[in-house]
């Protein structure tokens, strides 16, 4: 493809590789979005089925590897970072309970559910334990892309499902933590007691306090001589509350919600939203591109591997409905349902908790690609269903973060 | 700095080492802009200057490695995309004539200072003429981000240095051709014409009908269901164009800068300048501390080579101001000199020569360390410079895309 020898030796040098990854993904998940949307389907559905049909499974395009990785891990911080963004700590207060009950129900029955089917399938104990863990996990990056882009984040049902995701992650790392002991044969209470107070410590502190110490600072950022120094300020408070959650345990993306929480009260009203909203446009087709190519499907050539897939893959599905649809059935079936559906997509937290299992050789190859296609399977179920779910509920947003229109 | 084992696991499948660069990255390049800033220095320098600091030649806190390169890269086509979205090619075209002007004496000045100095010194012919070749690099980056925090962007001079920005590095491209060859033993002229011919042809089809060919296809483009259309837009021609000028052999961002004066017109009034500037904020700093952290002092032990590139340096430095500010004398001694040294930082681009001759076993450890000083020394002086005289201008830019307001 290269026109010149030298035209090769300048474009190594200046990254040709790259550009051509970052062309073939962006354009593959718009394209794809484009054509859902036509179909009235939700896009991300596309941008993730994009990444399948480019990646190693399919059309071989691209592979994924350290540097798609990395952008994809960039591109849901920021989006978490804007659905903070546009979420007072009130607002997870205020249904506080609700969400609880909708995580804790949310983690009990999938697990429940996967490691009774893995047992009953003949699988070891510990793979067991491992495929129900991933079950627990939820990627609340898709249902927040879903929602943002129909302007319904502020609704009720949509707090539930953040907030329930936040508590979702913290007992997800307990769990990990406990299994994790299991498979190495040796439970350190001490040190999951730690893990866990630690977890919910950094998750109250900055929910309770970070809005206040924000307001305080903020006379001093103004101040400050550097360019568009309170984005500065706000993507520095990203960075490092995302980096201060991955040392704790959890996921870099509930620093990113918490750093834009404690940012949203003094946002209101600045550029902070849209601007972030647009680094988020640019970085979230790498996102949900990579989870799609993710997909290889060399270790489904076994019948038996390919229905027990399937099966994983509905129970992950009905488990998340009946747990956390059961947690918010006093709202009515239909935000039951919605709150249900909400949770259901395991993206990429599901695919770690597997991969984890993997290098501790708790979970064998087989299992491995049942839990990949698990995870992917249901990100790509949800979304129809959620805007089915939510078709006819008012734009609540004041301002929407992520506007559909297509001149802002 | 693991809370515990479980936290790294997971940690480090999320990634905790890309977001301790990324902040370690990001707040050292803004603390640092925010000291230039107080000392009345250019940000920019601050920035380079922080790479440096937290580099392996000082601290060593990160690395350049294959991500920050990335990064890197991504936030300098960025930065000249949204150049381009300020620069109508009417504006160069008027400009044409002195541009070109500007950036053949810019190409012949430099390479025959650099040339003659290293023959004295003793060096053998291939090595002086890829020292040369590396002195006639224009990092357009660093002079238009300067010119665009003081809102001078569409002053005369900034147009002149665009323009001459864009054929020095085609003229660049042409040389390294020749010089590649020379150093490969056989001069392939029929290649070389192509790589001519290609380069600009490619520059002037852009220039000359992209902007017809966008405001032809925008009504469609703005008919398209998928979310912030003309954005996305936008950015796959950048990322498209920058990818065709890789192949071509010319820099990836001379693509995205052709791309942005593409969609120039039709982007006035709307958000897309806004946006583009929002993603350059936030990756703009891995460019900068990404050309000071390529800084190891290790091969300059030698008092010779030590000696060798001050006088390098200088020399890159004169005969810039002398060639450039030759060619612009008839347009004032004050807007000579603005030219002259706003064609001095030599940046990436000079080190991407060197890379190159080392590649060819054309250029040894010592004369590639004297061209990376010299590259990075060009970038850091000319800024101060460049502020000074351009104090007192009034600022033209009907908005800054780079406003320097800490809220907008």
């Amino acid at each position: 493809m290269q026109v010149t020898d030298l035209g090769l030796a300048l474009a190594s040098a200046e990254g040709t590789g790259l550009l051509l990854k970052l062309f073939v993904m962006f354009v593959a998940a718009k394209l794809a979005a484009e054509i859902f949307e036509r179909l009235k389907q939700p896009a991300v559905a596309g941008e993730i089925l994009a990444g399948v049909l480019i990646g190693p499974g399919v059309l071989a395009l691209v592979h994924p590897d350290e540097l798609t990785h990395a952008l994809a891990e960039i591109g849901v911080i920021f989006l978490l970072f804007l659905v903070g963004l546009e979420t007072k700590p009130s607002d997870i207060f205020r249904v506080g309970f609700r969400a609880t009950l909708v995580a804790v129900l949310g983690v009990i029955v999938p697990f429940i559910f996967g490691y009774v089917l893995m047992i009953a399938w003949g699988q070891s104990q510990i793979e067991s334990i491992f495929v129900g863990s991933a079950m627990v996990a939820t990627s609340v990056g898709i249902t927040a892309r879903v929602l943002g882009q129909m302007g319904l984040l502020s609704l009720e049902t949509s707090r539930i499902i953040l907030g329930a995701a936040v508590i979702d992650d913290i007992l997800g790392l307990l769990l990990l933590a406990v299994v994790s002991s299991v498979a190495k044969g040796e439970v350190n209470y001490v040190q999951i007691g730690t893990t866990a107070a630690l977890a919910i410590g950094f998750t109250l502190l900055i929910i309770l306090v970070g809005a206040r110490a924000v307001n305080r600072i903020r006379p001093r950022v103004e101040k400050l001589k550097v360019g568009q120094s309170y984005l500065v300020f706000g993507l520095s408070l990203c960075l490092g509350l995302a980096l201060v959650a991955t040392y704790i345990g959890v996921a870099a993306i509930i620093g990113a919600f918490l750093a834009g929480m404690a940012l949203a009260e003094s946002a209101e009203g600045t550029d902070m939203p849209h601007q972030a909203e647009a680094v988020t446009e640019f970085l979230l087709p790498f996102f949900l591109t990579n989870i799609g190519m993710q997909l290889k499907l060399d270790a489904f050539l076994n019948r038996s591997t390919i229905i027990l897939a399937i099966l994983v893959t509905l129970l992950a599905v009905i488990s998340k409905i009946i747990g956390c649809g059961l947690a918010a059935w006093p709202l009515g079936k239909k935000k039951a349902l919605q709150v249900g559906v909400g949770m259901v997509p395991r993206g990429e937290v599901g695919i770690v908790v597997a991969q984890i299992g993997l290098g501790l050789h708790a979970v064998g190859d087989a299992a491995y690609g049942v839990v990949l296609v698990m995870a992917i399977a249901t990100t790509l179920i949800a979304p129809p269903f959620l805007v089915r779910l939510y078709q006819g509920e008012q734009r609540t947003d004041t301002e929407s973060v992520i506007p559909v229109s297509p001149l802002s």
